[in-house]
């Protein structure tokens, strides 16, 4: 059996997606959890890996199992043995060439950051924060220059291992809501630091301190020692990826609320 | 001199605003910071004292101080003192006869429940969490027997060190947004435990286990031992307190997002 699982987590709580050698990434948490309504070890394969602080509103992951429970033994069996930062939302039997990662079309994400002269303390942990003035629309001028196909080495971690540096963004756009600006993207996939590193860079158009075409350009330039520093983990949500309609998957997108 | 400040918290991070003899009182974190940048010990009086988990988006306290500071200081001076989970929000001098809990004329507080099969992960110690659906209409009708004067003794804790159980609800509404069920209520002040024990039966009217006729003979029955239990203080927002305006202090509300 493969089973398919959509995943809600607090980020702050872990080291990020991925099993580390001290068991406290996501991945450590759910696979022992899984063990023990399986009766047996599984393997998680994720869509989106994501880093320490990050938090996911739909992860969506998938393991195989030689157990046979109903659809709602993985949910609540699962969240059972689970910290209450991280739960499962749902799961479902998927055929054999369904995979997490290698079946997404596309992944979404928001920032959300804070925008107040103090920094949030009953937000602690969940958002980002600027305490300075943002020019929203020219943040919203700025990103409409990252749709499309383009290599976002600009916005690339040094560390980043994917094999090229080429994404499509579908959407990104900025919207405001009071004291919180939510920058939202949806891409066929993103490099390592890819959103962190471009809200670094777009929060740097919304202070003045580059222009439109100086943001533009350094997408061009193709070169991450020109770009501002990589932003906060804290304001950063997975909130949805896209699988074709046959594998007839629970609807996967969230939004931040 | 006298100064009033505004006040965010985490309630999560604390064992309630009072004092504590291990120091973890949001009280404590706030008189050590200020004396940072008074020089002197200061005593705060606040305008409600929130029990443990609750938080608050607007908190009111005054101290009285010889040490003559900038308004500004005594926001980013005493933040530079604080953790990140409690921040002075603004800093305002008021005359002798202040008070920042006999001057208030009425406290406003929201309760946030997160209404969905699965507990809130990313929400964790920030919202209340009921599993089932609930009856929003009914509820609805149900919180409005609340408005006015009335003995709350029937939702009031035992340990409630009130001279009086007589209270003076201004308002009282219930709130639907997507999968959040809002509680607020303005008044003039609050017994202890009384919005968790009012919320733990307005839950039991959502649920259909008390009809709405039911819920007000509670109130008039004026006996704790025949209510619902106290529900749980995660999604507790102290929201504002209300002063007369000759005060001029800045705008004291706020609003669970």
């Amino acid at each position: 059996m493969k089973i398919a699982i959509g995943i809600e987590y607090h980020g702050a709580y872990f080291q990020g997606w991925q099993s580390q050698p001290n068991h406290r990434g996501v991945q450590d948490a759910l696979e022992a959890a899984i063990a023990e309504v399986a009766g047996e070890a599984v393997r998680l394969h994720a869509a989106g890996r994501t880093d320490t602080g990050v938090h996911a509103l739909m992860q969506v992951a998938h393991f195989e199992t030689t157990a046979i429970r109903p659809q709602q033994a993985w949910v609540r069996g699962t969240n059972a043995h689970l910290p209450p930062w991280v739960r499962v939302l749902w799961a479902y039997g998927v055929s054999d060439d369904f995979h997490a990662r290698f079946s997404a079309r596309a992944r979404s994400y928001q920032y959300v950051l804070y925008n107040h002269a103090v920094a949030p303390a009953s937000q602690h942990g969940r958002v980002g924060w600027y305490h300075r003035p943002l020019a929203a629309d020219a943040m919203q001028q700025a990103i409409q220059g990252l749709i499309g196909e383009h290599d976002f080495s600009a916005f690339r971690a040094s560390e980043c291992q994917a094999s090229s540096p080429i994404r499509t963004m579908h959407d990104a756009t900025v919207s405001q809501q009071g004291r919180y600006i939510i920058f939202s993207f949806r891409a066929n996939a993103f490099l390592q630091h890819q959103i962190r590193n471009m809200v670094g860079a777009l929060i740097y158009v919304g202070q003045g301190k580059l222009d439109v075409p100086a943001f533009s350009a350094l997408l061009q330039q193709k070169d991450r020692t020109l770009s501002p520093p990589t932003f906060m983990p804290d304001g950063l949500y997975f909130t949805g990826v896209t699988y074709d309609e046959h594998w007839q998957l629970p609807v996967c997108e969230a939004c931040w609320d």
